[in-house]
C-alpha cells in the first residue's frame, strides 16, 4: 500500500510445491505470505500428473480464493503468483500462473523479474505467424519453448531462456515436472525448501515459515533446476556470474521475516539504521519510523544512538482500495489519509524521522509537515539507504528518472523540498556493510537504481549511464 | 482482528459533528478513525436541519460507505457510530445511529456501552403497548423519551437516562440539536473537540486528529451536554461520581495515538512496560512484542530493562475476513494464520515476551509454542497489565467467567499451559501507576474485570463477586 | 414490467400455509406464482410454534431466495409477501411481512391493499408515545393490536380492523396462530386451499396451482379466519356487504390462470374480448393483441368476429432491470426497446389491436406508430375495458386524475391523439358481463376507477365525486 | 430456457455493424434482440480504425453490459456475439469475439455454427509450434489466417476458409476491414442490412428491427464479403451448392419475427400447424400450445382444424438461472416449474396439445401428465415437425442418438411412454412445404436431423448414416 504512495513496485511473487497431497492449499497460504509482492491478481495451476488446472483472478490472494473449490483442484503438484500491474483494467487475460494447453502437453509459467528484450522477441514470434494472447512478457517463453518442439525439456527451456535478456526468476510447470530458473546475476531472489517429503520454491523464506517448510537453499544465478518424482536435479544453462541481489529487496521490497540470499532482512534493515546512526547521527530528542518498512532501520538507529525509538506516526490498517480519497479542500482542512502523527509523542520534541527511501520526495513532505503541525520542534530525515537516481530495468516499476528527486536535487536542495531540519543518506559502503555479511555465500548486490551500475544490458538497447 | 483471537471486543464508537458543510463526508473519516471500536456495521444519520437522513450498512466503514452519495448526505451536523456485535448474521436492523422517524419530531441515537437495566425496561415498555424494533439496547431510551412527551428535550433526555443504569456514551440528534450524555461514572470515554467553528464529539481523540480538529474538553461523569446554532450548554443529570475510566481502553481497546481522559494511550502503554521490567525482570536476550497491542509496552520493557528491542513475532498485513482458516491438519503441519515468528531472530534466544492480556490463553499458548518451534531457547512471558477474572458488564463483550483462564488457574498453571518459561503480570498498583498522572483530573480507572470490584451496579442484580 | 409503461400497479401479493413441514419452501414457490402482484421485495416470516424468523429482501422472490436458508427457516407455518412499491431506494424496513418481535409475543403482518386513513392514525399513535420504524401501512395496524393488550387475539385483531378504513387482505401471524382478513367490501382477492393436511391462503389461486394445492373457498367480505392447530374458524367483524371485487384484477392485474372470485381470469378476458367484437366490430384483417395481457382478449375478439389472429406484436423477454434504455437518438433512429412488430406480418394489413386499458395513452400512441411504421395499412384500436377516469384508493398505483388521458379527452380526441384510425372501449355493461357469471356466488365488482362510484369512502375525507 | 428442457441449443449469434459512430452500442441492441441464441455470455469488439478493443463477459447481454461504458467503446465499427455452451464454468476466455492482438495487424472473430475438423486442425497447428489459448473451434481460424501472412486479406482469408470443413457463418474483423462468410451449404443463416449509410450484419433479421435497419439480402453460401469505407465487394471461396438452411432453425431456434432466408418464422409456424392439421387431425374440444415457441403452430393448426386456440398452458416469466428447483418430493406433491395448467380451460376437455418438437421425451410427458391431472379428459400431443433421430454435426448441441426418444421408440410406444391419447408428427413433405415458399429463391433446408441426410461430411469422419 505504501507502495503505490511511494511510487516503487515489485512485479510479482511465485511459489511452487512438488509433491504434496494439499498442493493447491499450500499454495494459497504460501501466495498468502507473498501478498505484499504483488496485489492486482494472483493465481495456481495444479498438476494431477495428468491435467493441468487453474484457478486466477484479480484482486488480493483472499478475494481470489475465497470461492475456490480446493477438492477440484486436486493434485500434489503446483505452482502459484501473486501479480503487481500497472496496466489496470481488464488485465485478467495477464494474471499468473498463464496457462499454455495443447494436444501434446501443457505447460504452465509463473515468473518475477523483467524481460528486457520481449518486444523484439515478440515481433520474431508474430512474423512465424505465432498468436500471442497476453501482454505479457511472460508468454514469449513459452513461444520460444514451444516453437522448439512439442515436448518441454531441459534443453527446449535452456535454449529459450539463452534467448531472453534480463532479471527473471521462473516456475515452469509441466504435466509430470516443475523448473525453477534464475538469470545469469541472480537478480531476482528465489530459494528452495522442504516440506515433509515435498519440496517447496518461493520467491521468499517468508513463504516457507508460512506453510512449516524449513529453508534447504538458494537456486542459484544460471540454474535450472528440475524437480520430479524422481527427485531434485540441477543444470546450468549459463556461466555462473557474481550474484547481483537487488539491492531493494533488503531495503524495502521483502518481508522482514525472509531471509533474501541468506540474509534476514529486519536484521539487514536494523543493520542499516545502525550505519546510518554511526554515518549521519543527529541532535535530538526522540527517533521515530515511518511505518511499516522502516521500523527496523528506525530500532536500529535508537540503539546505536542511544536515543529512545518512539511511535511517533501511526498508520491506520483499515485504508483500503475502497477508502474514499479526501478532497484536496478537507485535506488542506487537515484530513488525515493513512499516515497520523502521535501528537502526545511528537509535541515539543527534535525527532529523527527514519524512512528506508525517497522517490518522489511528496510523501517524505507531507510526512514532514504532518510531525511539524502535530508540533515536532525539529525534523531531522535519515534515510536508511543511498539515494535513488536510475530506473530499474529489471522488474521494479519505479518512477521515471525525471520523477525521481535525488535525479535532480542535491540533497541540500531536497532537505528544503521536504521542509526538513536536515537530510541525510546511507552510504552505498554503508548500505553493502549492512547487507553483506559473508562474501563466501556469494552475497554480492545490485545497486543499479542507486549508483547507474547495471549488471544486465540488453544488446543495442544498452541502458543509459548516467554519470555524476 | 486480534479481537477475535482474544475474546475482548469493544462494542461501539460513536461520532458527532455540529456546524460544517461536510459534516457527512468528516463523520466517514471520523469513524474511519474509530474503526478498530466495531467492524461490523456502520453508519451516519445527518440533519440539514429539517429532515434526518440516514446511511447505513453492514461490514466496514469502507465497504458501508463506498456507494454513499455525499451530496443526498448534505446538511451541517451528523452523528456516526461503528458496530461490533457478535450477534451476526441479518443484524442490519440494530447497526447504529437509530432513526426514528414520527410526524412531529425525529430522533436519531449512537451509543457505546451497555444498559444493564435493558431487559427490565423493555418489559415495560411493551406492556404499555410499545413496538420495538431492534434487539438493540439503544432503542430503549428512545422509546424512555418518546413516552415522555413527543418533543425531545434536555429534560425529557434527562429523566429517560434516570431510568437506565449501566456505563454508556450516548450522542442524540433531532432536527435542531446535538446531545452528548456520559454515564455518572464516567467509565467509557468521550471528548469534545473543534474543527474551525465546528464542534466535535467522540469516542476517541484519535477521531479529531484524522480530521485535522483539536481537542477541547471531556465530557464529563453526568453530563449532558447540549449543542446547537446557539452554541454548548451544560447540565448535569446525576450527582458527579469519581471518574472510573475502563483501565482496558489503555490496556488494549483504544489506539495508541488517542488521549484517553487525557492520558495518551502509547505512552501509557509504554509505561506499563516499564513498571512491568521493574516489578518482573527477567533473565534473557531480548525484547518481543506481540504485535500490534503489545508494541509499546514491549518498547517500553526494552527501555527500562536495557536488553534490545527485537522485531521477533510479524502480523501478516492481509489476513482478512475472507481469510481461509488453515485445517486443523494443515496447522499441526505448520501452516501458520495471522502471525509468524522471524526465525533469523528467534532462534537460540531467550525471549522475553510481551503481550497486553490473557483471556482464554489459547493464543498465548499458540505464540509461545511459535516462538519455540522457530528456535527460541526460552519464552518468559510478562503481561502488561493484571489477570482478568471477571466478567465485564460494562460494553465489552469479554469472555464469560468460565473461559477466563485467570479466574481458574493460579499463574504458575498458566504458565505450564502455555508452555512459557515463566510467566507474571503487572500489578493493579503498577497500572495504576503507568495510567494516572493527574489525580486532579479526575483519573481514577475501571479494573473491574481485574479486581471485582464493580463500581456501578443494577438493582436487585447486582453482578456477583467473586473472592479467591 | 409492462406496469411501468402503463402505470398501473399492484401493491402486493400476500402468501400463508400452515401445518406443512416444508412451510418456508413451499411460500418461496407460492410466491414466485405471484411474482407479478409485485416485483420490488418479497420476504417470509417462519413460526416453528415457539420463535419467528424472518428471512426479506429488495428484488425479485429469486434474488432474496437465492442465499436463503431454508434449513434455518424450519417451522410448520409461514406467511409470504411480495411488494410493489413506488418508495424506491432503501426501504428493506417496509419490505413485508413486517415482523414485531416482543418478549411476550411476536407478530407478523403481510397486507395488500390501502388503508386509507392510515395519515391520521399514525399521528394519534405517535402522540401516545408510540415509536413507528417503517413508512408502511400495514405498521399501523400492528400498533392498534398491540395498544389493545400484550396477547393477539381475534377480539384485539377484530377491534383494530374496525379503527381502519381502506381496501385490504392481511395475513396475521403469531407463534402458534395464523390469521386472514379481508375489508367489508372484498376489494381484494383472497382465496384459501389444502395441500394435503395443510391450509393455504393466497391473494390469487394461481399460488395453489404453483404448489399443487386445491381451492376450497373465498375469504368472505368482513371475515377474519383464524387457523391453528384446532382447524379453522370464522369470525366476522363487519356486516357483510356487498362484494366489489376490484374489476383491474380481471382486466390486468391477475395471472390469466387464476380464478379470482370464482371467475377464470383468462376466461373472462377472452369474453371481454368476445363482448368487444359485438360491441365495436372494425373492417379489418387481422386481429393482433399487445402482450402479454391482452392475447386473451384478442383470441376472443377474433374468435366472435372470424378473423384470425396472428401474433403482429413481438415481446422482447430478455428486457429486463438492467436493460440500457435506448438514448432519444437512438430512438428516434428506429432502435426498438421491449415490444417489436413482426413487418411480415402487419405488413399491408388493416390490424385491430386489442389492448386491455389505456392509462396516459403514450403506450398506445408509441405501439400504433410501430405498427404503421413496420406498414399497417390501418390500425384500429380496441380496448378490453371501459375507460379510466378516476384514481384508485384501494390498493392500485394508478396515475393521477391529470395524468388520465380519458379524463381529459373525448375518445375521438384519443383517436387522434395515439395516431389510430379508429378507437372504442368495451361498455362498462360488457365488461360486467364478461366478468361476473354466477350473482348468486357474490360476484359483483368495483368499477370506481370507470365509473368514480367508490363503495369505501374515508370518513371526512370522501373521494371525490367526479362528474361527466 | 426451454431450450434446456428440451436439449436443443444453437451455439451462437453474430451481429456486426460497419460505418455508424455508435457502433458498440448498436450492437449491444442487436445482440439484445439475439439474445435466444446464446445466454451464456456475450461480447464486442469495436475499431476505431486504429485499435480493437473488447468489451466480454458471462452471463446475458445485460448483464455483460451493465457496465460497459460505451464511451471507452468508440468507433465506428464493431462485431458482436452472444453464445451458447454447455462447457460452463470459467469459459471466459472462450466468449467471443476472439480478439488476437499482435505488433502488425489485430484480427477479431465472431462465428456461428460447427467446424468438423477443428481437432485435427488443431493438432497440426499445435505441432508447427502454435500455442492455442482457448478451446474454441473458432480460433483455429485465426491461426489458419496468421500462418499464412502476417496481414489479413481476403485471399489468406480464402484459403483458411478452404481448409476448414462444416456448417458456419463468420464475422472478421480488422482495424479497417470486415469480412462476412457463410459456408457452401448455407446451413447457418446470414443476412445484410442497412442504417442510413451503415451496413449490418446479423444471423437473424430480428436484430435489424430491433436497431431499425432494413433488410437487403442473404450472404450467399461460399460467400466472402468485404465490408470497407470503400463500400461492400463480394468474392466466392467455394462453388455455389444447393442452399440447405437448417430446418430447426424455423422449427424452434430463431425469433418468430424473424425472415430466416426471406420465409417469416411465424408464419412458417403457423403453415406448419396448418399442414399438421390436414395431415393429423384430433377429435378434440380445444387446441393448446406449449408456450412459447409452439404458439404459432397451435393458432395455425387451430384455425385450419375450426377448433378454438385455448390458453390452457401458462409459462412463468420469472423462473430465472437464480430459481430454486424444487425438490423430488415437493415435485411429486405438485410444485411446478416453468409451466402450469389453467384447470379452468382444461378441465373435462378433449384436448389437441401442439408441440413444435420432442427431443428425450421427460418434457412432454411432464406436460402431459400435468395436463391430466389438471383435469382434462383427453390429451392429443400434435409435433409440427418431423420426429428427431439424428445427431446434429453443424451447430447445433442437441442430445446424442440414445438419448433421442424418436430414434429408439416408434411412434405408438412414444405415446405410450409420455401417457398421450395419440401422437403424430408433421411430415417431411409437410415441413417443407410449410417453409419453401419460392424454389427460385434458393430455399432448400437441411433435415440432417430428421433424415439423416446430411449434405457436408468431413472427410474420412463422415457421419454415420442410419437407416431405419
Amino acid at each position: 500500500m505504501l507502495a503505490e504512495i511511494k511510487g516503487i513496485n515489485e512485479e510479482c511473487g511465485v511459489f511452487g510445491i512438488w509433491g504434496h497431497e494439499k498442493a493447491a492449499e499450500l499454495t494459497y497460504y504460501g501466495l498468502h505470505a507473498l501478498q505484499h509482492r504483488g496485489q492486482e491478481g494472483a493465481g495456481v495451476v495444479v498438476s494431477d500428473g495428468e491435467v493441468l488446472k487453474a484457478h486466477k483472478g484479480l484482486g488480493l490472494v483472499n478475494e481470489v480464493f475465497k470461492d475456490a473449490n480446493f477438492a477440484e483442484l486436486s493434485g500434489r503438484v503446483a505452482v502459484g503468483h501473486v501479480r503487481y500491474t500497472t496496466q489496470g483494467g481488464s488485465s485478467l487475460e495477464n494474471v499468473q500462473p498463464l496457462l499454455f494447453r495443447s494436444q501434446a502437453a501443457s505447460l504452465a509459467l509463473a515468473h518475477n523479474g523483467n524481460i528486457m528484450n520481449a518486444h523484439q522477441l515478440r515481433g520474431e514470434l508474430e512474423n512465424m505467424g505465432s498468436i500471442l494472447q497476453t501482454t505479457s512478457d511472460t508468454e514469449v517463453l513459452a513461444h520460444l519453448i514451444k516453437r522448439d518442439g512439442q515436448d518441454t525439456t531441459t534443453e527446449t527451456i535452456a535454449r529459450a531462456l539463452n534467448k531472453i535478456v534480463g532479471a527473471y526468476a521462473f516456475l515452469i510447470l509441466k504435466e509430470d515436472k516443475m523448473f525453477a530458473a534464475l538469470d545469469p546475476s541472480g537478480i531476482r531472489p528465489l530459494s528452495i525448501g522442504r516440506l515433509g517429503d515435498a519440496y517447496v520454491v518461493a520467491s521468499e523464506t517468508c513463504a516457507f515459515d508460512q506453510i512449516g517448510a524449513t529453508f534447504v537453499r538458494e537456486v542459484l544465478p544460471g540454474e535450472l533446476v528440475t524437480i520430479s518424482d524422481a527427485g531434485i536435479e540441477s543444470e546450468r544453462f549459463a556461466i555462473r556470474e557474481q550474484r547481483k541481489m537487488c539491492a531493494m529487496e533488503y531495503v524495502y521490497l521483502s518481508r522482514p521475516d525472509s531471509d533474501v540470499n541468506r540474509v534476514n532482512v529486519h536484521a539487514s534493515r536494523k543493520r542499516m539504521g545502525m550505519e546510518l546512526a554511526k554515518e549521519a547521527p543527529a541532535n535530538a530528542d526522540i527517533v521515530v519510523g515511518v511505518p511499516d518498512s522502516s521500523i527496523s532501520a528506525a530500532i536500529g538507529y535508537a540503539e546505536e544512538s542511544g536515543l529512545p525509538y518512539e511511535m511517533g506516526i501511526i498508520k491506520n490498517r483499515y485504508v483500503g482500495r475502497t477508502f474514499i480519497q479526501p478532497s484536496q479542500e478537507l485535506r488542506e482542512q487537515g484530513v488525515k489519509m493513512k499516515l497520523a502523527p502521535v501528537r502526545g509523542i511528537v509535541e515539543g520534541k527534535r525527532i529523527v524521522m527514519i524512512d528506508d527511501s525517497i522517490v518522489r520526495g511528496t510523501t517524505s513532505r507531507r510526512i514532514v509537515q504532518m510531525l511539524k503541525s502535530a508540533g515536532a520542534k525539529e525534523v531531522h530525515v535519515r534515510i536508511a539507504s543511498p539515494s535513488i537516481q536510475h530506473p530499474c530495468y529489471y522488474g521494479i516499476d519505479m518512477s521515471t528518472r525525471n520523477e525521481l528527486i535525488a535525479a535532480n536535487y542535491t540533497v541540500n536542495e531536497i532537505c528544503d523540498i521536504i521542509g526538513a531540519d536536515s537530510v541525510a543518506y546511507l552510504s552505498e559502503k554503508g548500505l553493502e556493510k549492512a547487507i553483506v555479511k559473508d562474501k563466501s555465500l556469494n552475497q554480492g548486490i545490485c545497486t543499479a537504481c542507486m549508483t547507474g551500475n547495471y549488471p544486465v544490458k540488453e544488446q543495442g538497447q544498452t541502458p543509459v549511464m548516467v554519470t555524476h
